[in-house]
C-alpha cells in the first residue's frame, strides 16, 4: 500500500472541517469535487497524469487504526465523531482519466462524487499523490524525447530522490518513457528492469584501475560496463576499457560498455567512439551521465555526441525546475448545485458543476483540442476560451472522445489498473497523437481546452450572483 | 522504520559491486567513506544537517528478506553471495555531527568506517536519507529566518511535497525552525504539534459566508480562523469575520485570527489589520498562505505587511529552487591507505584518508571556520583552502571542538537520538553561533572550510602518483 496510516496522511483542516459537517449536520450532502492543475510544469506544453494506482489502492484501504483514533481524542475530536470515523469507508465514485493520458490545464482530470464528508476527507492524499507522480511523469516524457527511441535512457535518481519520493518517482519515470532503473526496490515492486554495474569505490578498492576492470569483467564476463574517468578518462580509462574488451573477446565474451559521469560529454564520447571503433569495437556502447536533463541531452544531441545510453538522475527524479505540479481539488457542486470559489486571483476562479472532458480529433487522428462539459450535456456545437469567451472552436460533428472513466464506483473499483509496462505503452501510443508543436521545449503551442456554452453561462451566473 | 524493504532501497550497481568484492575477496579489506555535499543548496551559506536518526534506525534493520532474496536469485546473483546476505548485518562504525548542526560544503560531515562490503552496500539509503533531510532544514531555517522569531512559521506542504517525502520534510521543517504543521501524520509520528481550520469548499458548503464562518465559531469557540477570500476579502470576507468576531465575543470568546490566501498579501493585510483594529479586534491574528519563501516573506516584511502567521507549502517541502542536495559518499581509504578520485572536474576531486572535522571559535564565540584534519592528528597551528593552500588560516591555540561523534560502534548504536524538538532547540542555539553575513539570502559570506597541512600533503602526494 501507499503508505501504512493513510487516514493521517491528511491535513489538519480536512479533521476540523470534517467534523465540522458532521456537527452541524451537513455531512451527507452530495458534493463533487473537481482535480486539476493550473499550470504545466516545465514551461512545457503538456502533462502526463500518473498515480491513479496508488490512489485507488489507497482510498479502498482508507481506515482509521485505534492509534489513529487515539490521536484525535488526545487532540480533542468529540466522540460522536470519533465514533463515526471508526467505522468510515469511502464509498463515493470515482472519474478519472487513464494513467498515462496526456493531459492540460484547468481540465478536471479526475473528479470524486460523494457524501461531502468523505470526498473532502481525501483531499491531501489524493493532491500528495498525483502531482508528485503526474509531475515526473511528465519529466521523464521530456527527457526520453530529447534522447530518442534509438537511445535507452535509464533512472539513476533514488540516491538523490526526495527520501521516499524515490519509490514513485521510479515508477513514473518508467511511464513517462523511460528505460530502465538503477532502484532496486521500485524494479521489485512494480516489475520494472534493473540494473547497474560500478562506482568509483570499485576502481579506487584495487591496486590500479586496470586490475579493478579486469576483476569486473572476470566476474560478469557478459554485462561490463566500465566507469572510465575515475583517473584520467582518455589518458586511462578507455584504453584500459580496450585491453580488458580484447582480454574479454579472447575469451568469446564481449565488453558491453563504457560510462562518461564527468568532463565534457560530447569531446570525450566522440573522442572515446573513435578509439573503441578504431580498435575494432564499434559495438561497445557509451553510456552518460553527470547533471542531465532534456536541455543538456538536446544540447549533447545537437552536437552529435555519440553516446547511446543516458542516465539521468537528480533532475529527472526531483523534477528539477519546476518541483511540484500545482494541482488543486475543488468543490464543484454541493447537494447538486454548482458552486464557485472567487478568490482574488482570476486564474483560481473554478469552474462550478459536475462536469466531463470531451477530447476532439483532427482528421488525421491527432488532438484537436479538449471541451469541458457539464455532466448531463451530450453534444456541443463549439467550445469557449475560458477567460476569453468569445474566442470560440467549432466542434460539430468532430470525432470525440469521452477521456474520463468510472474507476471507483460506490466504494468498489470498477477498473483494473494496467501494469506499469502497459500504462508506459498506452502513454507511447497517446502521445504520438499529440502534435510536436506542443512538445517543443522553449514556447510549445498551447493546446486548447475550452467549456461548453453552457457550463460558460453556468459560471457567469453564479459569479454575478456572488461577487459584491 | 524508515522503509518496509531497506535492503532493496538502493542501486542496482551497490549489489553487482558487492557480490564483485565477494566473489575477488575483497569484501574483507576495512574501507572509509566520507558523506558530504559541494554546493550549498539555494544559493545559501550554510546547511543544516537532518536525517540521522532514520539512517541509524534503518541501518541496524538492514536485513534480507525472503522476498529479496528470491529477486536476488532471479536476477542470477550467485548463490554463494546470496548466502553471506542471508546473514547480512552492518557491524561498521559511523561518525556524524548531530542533527540540527550548521555545515559546510566539502567536510565529512559523517565518516562511515567497516568492511568494504557493509559500507559500500548502505550508499544509496544513506544519501537518500541524509541528502533531503538536510536539504529541507535548510530551506525551513531561511523561511523561519525571514519571518522572524516574532511570526510563526508552519508547514502546509503534504498536499505538494513529492508524494511520500512529505513524511520526512516536515520532520526537517521543524528541525530546520519551522513552528508546526498541517501534516497530521508527521505530527502523530514525530511528535510535533499540528493544527489547521477551513478550506475555501467549507464556505461554499454552506449558503453563504457568514451562515459558513458562524457555522464554525459555533462548533470551535476557541480555535477558529477564518478564510476571508473565498468571494471577496474586503468586501465580505473581514466584514464577515468582524460580525463572527461580534458574537463570538458577546459569548466570551475571542475570534482567534483571519487568513488570507490570495491577492496582494502586504495590500490586505493591512486594510485587513486596519479594519479590524478599528472594530476592537486587534488581538485577532493575520495569517498568509500563497507560494511563499523567504524571499517573498522579506519582501512582505519589507512593506511592513501586519503578517502574524505564515503558512508555507510548496517553496518549503521540495526545496523549490533548489530541489536536492548534491551530497556524495565517497572512498577515503582502503585497507588503511588513503585514496582518492580524480575524475575529469576538478570540484570532484576527492579527500583521502580517515578524517575528522574540528570546528573553530572566534574570540565572542561565533563559529570562526572548520578544519578537516587526519583522523590521528591532535593539534594544527593553520588550515589551508582546499584548492588554493597559499592561502592559510592561523588556528594555534584557538578554541575549537570536535563536531564528529561516534553513534554507531560496531553495528551498536552508541548515540541516543533526541526528541525532534530538542533537534530543533539545538539548531537553534547553534543557528545563533553562526554570524549573520553567513545567513545572507544573496551572495552570503563564505565560510572558511580548510584541510590540515598533512591531508594536503597526503591528498598532492596520492595525485602525483595516480594522474597520468
Amino acid at each position: 500500500m501507499y503508505i501504512d496510516h493513510p487516514a493521517s496522511f491528511t491535513d489538519y483542516y480536512e479533521l476540523t472541517m470534517a467534523q465540522g459537517y458532521f456537527k452541524s449536520g451537513v455531512h451527507h450532502r452530495t458534493a463533487s469535487f473537481d482535480y486539476f492543475f493550473r499550470k504545466v510544469p516545465f514551461n512545457g506544453g503538456y502533462v502526463v497524469f500518473a498515480g491513479l494506482k496508488e490512489l485507488i489502492d489507497t482510498i479502498q484501504h482508507l481506515k482509521y487504526s485505534e492509534g489513529e483514533i487515539d490521536y484525535l481524542i488526545r487532540e480533542g475530536f468529540s466522540e460522536d465523531f470519533i465514533s463515526y470515523l471508526r467505522t468510515f469507508q469511502f464509498k463515493g465514485t470515482i472519474y478519472s482519466v487513464r494513467e498515462g493520458e496526456i493531459v492540460f490545464p484547468n481540465e478536471p482530470v479526475l473528479r470524486v462524487e460523494g457524501n461531502l464528508l468523505e470526498t473532502q476527507l481525501i483531499e491531501t492524499l489524493l493532491l500528495n499523490i498525483l502531482n508528485f507522480q503526474s509531475l515526473i511523469a511528465t519529466k521523464a516524457s521530456r527527457i526520453k524525447y530529447a534522447a530518442g527511441d534509438e537511445c535507452t535512457v535509464l533512472d539513476f535518481g533514488l540516491r538523490r530522490a526526495q527520501g521516499l519520493a524515490g519509490i514513485h518517482a521510479t515508477r513514473a519515470a518508467i511511464i513517462g518513457g523511460l528505460d530502465g532503473t538503477s532502484n532496486v526496490y521500485s524494479a521489485q515492486r512494480f516489475s520494472i528492469p534493473a540494473g547497474g554495474t560500478m562506482a568509483h569505490s570499485w576502481i579506487q578498492t584495487f591496486e590500479d584501475e586496470l586490475t579493478a576492470f579486469r576483476t569486473y569483467a572476470e566476474i560478469y564476463p557478459d554485462s561490463t560496463h566500465l566507469l572510465v574517468d575515475t583517473y584520467n578518462t582518455l589518458g586511462s580509462g578507455v584504453p584500459n576499457a580496450i585491453t580488458v574488451a580484447r582480454e574479454l573477446r579472447a575469451k568469446g565474451h564481449e565488453l558491453k560498455g563504457i560510462r562518461l559521469d564527468s568532463g565534457d560529454l560530447a569531446y570525450l564520447s566522440k573522442q572515446a567512439r573513435g578509439i573503441l571503433d578504431e580498435a575494432g569495437f564499434a559495438n561497445v556502447k557509451i553510456a552518460a551521465s553527470n547533471q542531465l536533463d532534456e536541455r543538456v541531452i538536446t544540447s549533447l544531441k545537437i552536437q552529435q555526441a555519440p553516446i547511446d545510453i543516458y542516465g539521468v538522475g537528480t533532475r529527472l527524479v526531483t523534477g528539477d525546475e519546476t518541483p511540484a505540479l500545482d494541482g488543486v481539488y475543488k468543490l464543484g457542486s454541493i447537494s447538486g448545485k454548482p458552486t464557485l470559489k472567487i478568490s482574488e486571483n482570476i486564474e483560481k476562479i473554478t469552474l462550478p458543476g459536475n462536469k466531463k472532458i470531451f477530447r476532439y480529433f483532427n482528421e488525421d487522428g491527432t488532438f484537436y483540442g479538449d471541451a469541458i462539459l457539464l455532466k448531463d450535456e451530450t453534444d456541443i456545437e463549439r467550445f469557449h476560451h475560458p477567460t476569453f469567451p468569445a474566442k470560440q472552436s467549432p466542434v460539430k460533428d468532430q470525432r470525440h472522445e469521452k477521456i474520463l472513466t468510472k474507476v471507483i464506483d460506490k466504494g468498489n473499483q470498477t477498473f483494473e489498473i494496467p501494469l506499469v509496462k502497459e500504462i508506459s505503452e498506452y502513454k507511447k501510443q497517446r502521445f504520438k497523437l499529440l502534435q510536436d508543436e506542443y512538445k517543443r521545449f522553449d514556447n510549445p503551442h498551447i493546446y486548447k481546452v475550452g467549456i461548453s456554452t453552457r457550463l460558460l453561462k453556468t459560471r457567469d451566473n453564479l459569479m454575478n450572483k456572488l461577487k459584491m
